[in-house]
């Protein structure tokens, strides 16, 4: 049996009804993803953004999906910190195919790499200050707007999609991959000289922290998903300034942080729990 | 407006009605992934896999998103190859930023490297003569447990799944990221010493062609989706000789590859016809 704590956290949230505009503080259980490294002989080759379950399986299941061991019985000893965060595997490995793991370049369509690399702490608190502010009405007007199938949606059911409000303009793509779907859209806002520091987007598929990230590089305060989000996603969120909105369908959606960018009809407490809820 | 025929494709396939077992020849329309690659000052830096639109600002977003362009003006030119697989631009970038792209091996959570480099056509056609078979009703049964919702599910509705059944066997597993699902549930089964050249596989999530392959590494020789298949994952499929399902849900599935690994009521027209429209 699992323990369920190790990768769940429960946080406050505002829930918005938005179709009758009613607001209640509720909450939402959030999954939690960790970064585990890898040891493979006692060198570490890799990490994985992950769920702290069956660790030592999925170290197994990669190293053998990517032909670095080749058989079970090559596996001597396999442990796993008690922490959770680190696996240490000892086998007899392919060195050729270890060599191989990161020589071609390609990212896969639900992939993103290098902003972790890239975000180095710059970019912490850099819109708190930030005061651009959306009704509830506008905020509904453009998630259904969102919501409207395309063609490319409706004939292959899989594509995520990135829609870029900005001001007057709106910047949309459609891809495989959720990370290329909004590259895609903002580089089509950066293209048209377009002020992304005062816009809205939203987002088919999960926000984990590297697409919130992202959306920071580009000063986007407000981020919305259909989707859920992650607990590193909403720590980023907080920590970052920026307005994060998961679950953004079937007439609701759920504000995890800075709720100040979103004109509501009452009052809520203060969004400043979400925080503290999630750095006990 | 785009041209939808760069990046779908008509294909045949079988569609079950998986409550009555009535099958019928069928189409659907698949999305066309292909390998993008980035010239940056003349330099190939890296490829992505994605659908062949918007390339000029998949391009710009991504290397703003990773910092290496800071500002459009730094953009002096972007051209994009007529076949629209390669991306020339030329700009003034930020060094140090071009350095750590690569420097932090971290898999983000929809991520998947190294699977494409390590397969270089070794395991080809390598199922072709693999006798498995499964009827109607067993798949229907192992449908039908894929389905039930996990506790982890329910609550966060955030995680991907994988289920392996392997002969009188399941091992199953949950993460956020689909790639890291289906490596730990293959090492749970690999640990247990299980026969996966006998399994079938059920995922969520799109089966792409790096699942596809990954199955193959394994032996897997029938791979079912409640979601999507892109065209390089049927092609994939085809040519390993992996039986390819999607869509199993709702009461239907369809059957995009060798479908002789599964006891249909009727005769239905040969599958090679699947191959050759992807080859056309």
């Amino acid at each position: 049996m699992q323990n369920y704590d190790d990768f769940m956290i429960k946080i406050p949230m505002i829930k918005v009804n938005t179709e009758t505009s009613q607001i209640a503080l509720s909450e939402d259980i959030i999954i939690k993803e960790d970064r585990v490294s890898l040891y493979l002989n006692g060198t570490k080759i890799i990490s994985t953004m992950c769920i702290l379950n069956d660790q030592d399986a999925h170290a197994v299941g990669f190293l053998m999906s990517e032909g670095v061991i080749e058989n079970t019985e090559d596996i001597s000893n396999i442990e796993v910190s008690k922490d959770g965060l680190s696996v240490f595997i000892n086998a007899k490995i392919n060195d050729a195919n270890i060599e191989n793991l990161f020589h071609e370049k390609t990212l896969t369509s639900g992939c993103c790499v290098g902003v972790s690399a890239n975000f180095t702490g710059k970019i912490i608190q850099k819109f708190l200050s930030q005061k651009v502010q959306f009704s509830l009405k506008e905020i509904q007007e453009y998630i259904a707007k969102f919501q409207k199938d395309t063609e490319l949606f409706y004939l292959t059911g899989c594509v995520h999609k990135a829609m870029l409000f900005c001001e007057n303009q709106v910047f949309s793509s459609e891809d495989i991959g959720r990370h290329n779907a909004l590259d895609k859209a903002i580089g089509k806002a950066k293209l048209a000289r377009a002020d992304t520091s005062k816009a809205l987007l939203i987002v088919s598929g999960r926000l984990s922290m590297e697409m919130v990230i992202k959306c920071a590089m580009h000063d986007i305060p407000i981020v919305i998903s259909n989707a859920a989000t992650t607990a590193l996603g909403i720590k980023s969120a907080q920590n970052l300034g920026i307005t994060l909105v998961g679950f953004a369908r079937n007439g609701y959606m759920n504000i995890y942080t800075h709720k100040g960018r979103i004109l509501l009809p009452n009052d809520v407490k203060d969004d400043c729990e979400v925080l503290s809820s999630l750095e006990s």
